[in-house]
């Protein structure tokens, strides 16, 4: 009865080789190390791992949450610290880091789709390697050589874990209100006096040191983001040889009591004249930070995508064995008292709708993880610039398309199951409850796609999108050749031509005014995003039609998950492009005091 | 900072006056004393009772839930019984009952009017009295005339509670699954043994007794829904002369442990040979049932309005307060570090959609409850029936549209919280999960499409739909006589002519194969709430434009309101047309093993 998880490795397989084309990119840095078999060998560990020990955890962590003890240390929920060992000596958190600081160096496309599984099976648990990788990212960036050899290393290792401090009561989104304060001291060190909130894994019993990055302003900075710096501040100060010193004058002040993520320790952080090292230039703060929260961005669609995964294997498993009610067609299992819900077309429906969107996504961010990979290591300046051209403009797509549909399959995951669905011990509520914040951090959906029409949309002149677009053509005109393909390839390409009307009109009315593009970019997003799933779609459909080797039945549901996609998903984009273009005046126009 | 709610009293007055009309029914019983005056001095006083007495213990009620204690009793949370004592002594149950028994004999548009506060202020408070009032239908069209005597006015008066019990642990759809069992007694009793879950307020601390509407197979009868019977099972037997007698052999075996509602007693009810009497005749009890049902759904689809507008409403006050940013066309509070966040569009959107939605919700439930005063009291017999074909018909669409759309604005307005939605102490995650059983209980949503387009759209060969759908022609036809309107009216008439094209669609495949309408279902239900909202929309702007005595500034957000909703609720209603069409292959063609 309690909730379980299957990784689902065959599918990852299959957007390795057919969307990502992985064996094309064997000349490149830490790919020619990922072979099938090694891969196939990570992903399988890796699957045995979180299935069998994080999985069984997830509603123990639920239900037991984090305790904040009167000295202000955090206990996990039972059974984390011991996963967490299990972690570090499995050296999950070694994937993707670099081989110089005791990491794997394999690419990122590996690692996410290990972090799919994660997440899936225990999201609260997988956050604390998350932020820890998401904290080396920005000090791989920014950092001093000296930071970089000092405490990169047992990050990657896990000994160590990390956070980023951002939030704080009065200054989410609006960083430039921030009031945590840098001194700068006598031997180059700075003393770091605020409160922080909603820190995830401020407080913990998992590792040795947690190293806290720490946005604060340095004396006479402006009060805006440009006068943010960023600070790491370790719980436990640490000595030259590696080894822990004095504790910090840091500590959690509360944990937050939150609609989900229980296991979790999401702290209030208090730094009191703590002390704290500048990672790179004053006043450059929010740049790093950046680095690390476009990373973290990926990760967090990954997790609106593993919550629906999780959820939907659950619902598929009940459809089956809830006996219910007869078949509208006569009864299907006439030797039972009823048939399974599963002989319902509604249904299936709901679990289709979740599928097309899990496959898609899953194509979607694994792509998009190769497209970091190939914005390093591609061989000609143009390819790393295409890659991450693409990859930055469809970031905030998979951030916020992602965690918004996660959210909603997981609650139609939880449909499937009726009454039961609604009580803590089937687990299907818990899904939802964490796929839920996955919405709002790592900036909020619409901040997202603020981001998408307001910045990504414009740089570079438009380059970005044309590149989307020239793929999404290629696509197109390639399925065409398939008579089995061709009518879907004219869906894609009526809603390609909706999203180029809508920037079109969006491009000339923003100019004049941009509460224009305000007003459509949620809307705009999500058209992008169903061009994504498209253009994906059809590239998994074609290659379904080719593989003839592969499991055949694993292809025949991949050809009926594809289309319903082009006929429930992909029908939206009309009307997106008419939300987009419905402009602001409306909005606009409803005075203050009438809301 | 905890959530606060105000009774929208302005907008009820419009929807009452404008939208059912009131003053044209005064001939009709019931409605003669419901003067214009009354109205509002019941809405005034109920406004008061649920804005001072139960908003302030809905964060409560959720934070300490109900305790069951080892003697199977069990407590409601702190408040909670004061606050029933208030209710019992305002005599808010008896709006609706009939005067014979005690009641005020009002019409049902008034109380539902009324049921919309409670909900949004209390939705787990309000379920106590909410299951009483269904239990009172159930037994005012079943019971005999000695069991209405006897028991309907302690509950009207709200002495006495009742619940409903249907539910077992194999059998919630599907009833004729039952394994409760009812043994004759040679006193004309009967004796009921077996577990119901989930069942509402099953047990408590509020009232003196609890009378137990419970379906339950007699010896013989058949394993299906037609051996179903229904008897009232008290807690406490009742002597006679109303006083009460011995404690039954049923008790509350435990609470479930739910997403949300901790407030109300959700109970694992255990019948050991508990004395029962029949209600109406044997094995004819899912038709009392479901008398009880058809009012609980409507009031079912009203909760999921009362969670939206009380999340749109601290929404709204938060996104005015909080500041955050810069408005994209430049600062517009330039004397502060910040501007409020309603200067964003995407903010506003987010807002006006919740608006749009809660607007036409209340509209529409309003209608629908006037619907049921004319079923009953409307002068001619056409009249009546017409009134019934309209409630029937839609009764299915109110009650999973607005508890869908209401948990999605209930979430979308969490989300204009940002971080702190997710923070319990906000109470905006509360009214999400308090939102989410809506969908599911008194039937699934998914059930609702199914009752719909299975057996609503058929009956009396589309009579009921042909009378919908001639309304909404003449609304139209009204409409386009505004120049303002016209436009709106030509987009109504295109929506309806998708939903009838939708229609000619099932009613010609479904009968070759059923499946494909229970494939279209959900789509198809959503189409027909878009159509029916934008009926009343069309009335409501042509009343705004006519009303030139009331508040212009309420009148003038009421047509930027409904210009949102055809600017971006409409537009979606081909999309759902094209997916009713879209039929049931895909969906069917997966093998189960596939899932």
């Amino acid at each position: 009865m309690p909730a379980t998880f299957k990784a689902p490795l065959k599918d990852t397989r299959f957007v390795l080789r057919h969307v990502c084309g992985l064996d094309r990119y064997r000349n490149l840095p830490g790919f020619a190390e990922a072979t099938p078999d090694l891969v196939n060998a990570i992903l399988e560990e890796g699957a045995k791992f979180v299935e069998q020990v994080l999985a069984p955890l997830n509603q123990v962590g639920d239900r037991e949450g984090c305790t904040r003890h009167p000295d202000g240390s955090v206990t996990t929920p039972t059974g984390f610290r011991d996963a967490y060992r299990q972690f570090v000596e499995g050296g999950w958190g070694t994937l993707m880091a670099p081989k110089e600081y005791g990491g794997q160096g394999l690419p990122h496309v590996i690692g996410s789709a290990f972090e799919e599984y994660l997440s899936a099976a225990n999201m609260a648990f997988a956050m604390y390697p998350g932020l820890t990788q998401g904290a080396v990212s920005a000090l791989l960036v920014a950092g001093s050589e000296a930071q970089k050899a000092l405490y990169v290393p047992p990050m990657v290792e896990g000994r160590w874990t990390g956070t980023m401090n951002l939030t704080e009561p009065h200054a989410g989104t609006d960083l430039g209100l921030i009031r945590t304060r840098a001194e700068p001291q006598e031997d180059g060190s700075w003393k770091i006096s605020g409160t922080k909130i909603f820190i995830s894994s401020g407080e913990h019993d998992l590792s040795e040191n947690i190293i806290h990055l720490v946005l604060a302003k340095t004396p006479g900075a402006p009060d805006s983001v440009k006068g943010i710096s960023l600070f790491l501040v370790p719980k436990y100060l640490v000595n030259p040889d590696g080894s822990l010193g004095a504790r910090n004058a840091l500590s959690c002040g509360a944990i937050e009591h939150k609609m989900g993520i229980h296991g979790n320790s999401t702290c209030v952080m208090n730094y009191d004249g703590a002390t704290g090292f500048l990672v790179g230039e004053e006043m450059k703060g929010l740049r790093a930070m950046f680095v690390m929260m476009n990373v973290a961005r990926l990760g967090v669609g990954v997790q609106g995508l593993g919550q629906a995964e999780v959820a939907y294997q659950n619902a598929a498993a009940y459809a089956k064995e809830r006996l219910q009610g007869r078949a509208l067609t006569g009864a299907k299992k006439s030797d039972a008292k009823a048939d399974p819900i599963l002989v319902h077309p509604d249904v299936r429906r709901m679990l289709l709708d979740a599928r097309a969107f899990i496959e898609g996504a899953r194509a979607l961010s694994l792509w998009a993880a190769l497209q970091a990979d190939l914005a390093r290591h591609a061989e000609t300046a143009e390819a790393r610039e295409e890659a991450e051209d693409l990859l930055s403009l469809l970031t905030p797509v998979i951030k916020a398309y992602l965690t918004d549909k996660g959210y909603f399959h997981a609650t139609q995951a939880q449909q499937v199951f009726g009454g039961h669905g609604y009580i803590a011990e089937w687990g299907m509520e818990q899904f939802v409850r964490d796929a839920r914040i996955a919405m709002i951090y790592e900036g909020a959906n619409g901040i997202q796609a603020l981001d998408l029409v307001g910045r990504k949309l414009a740089t570079n002149g438009g380059r970005s999108l044309r590149r989307f677009l020239a793929l999404v053509e290629a696509e197109i005109e390639e399925a065409k050749r398939h008579d089995a393909l061709a009518p879907f390839a004219g869906d894609l390409a009526a809603a390609k031509a909706d999203l180029e009307g809508a920037t079109m009109w969006l491009m000339e009315k923003a100019f004049a005014n941009p509460d224009h593009a305000g007003a459509g970019a949620t809307a705009y997003l999500e058209l992008m995003a169903l061009v994504a799933f498209g253009m994906l779609w059809l590239r998994m459909l074609r290659a379904a039609d080719m593989a003839e080797s592969e499991d055949p039945a694993f292809l025949n549901a991949k050809r009926i998950v594809g289309r319903h996609f082009f006929e429930r998903h992909l029908p939206d984009a009309p009307a997106l492009a008419r939300k987009v273009k419905a402009g602001a005046d409306t909005i606009m126009a409803m005075p203050e005091a009438a809301f």
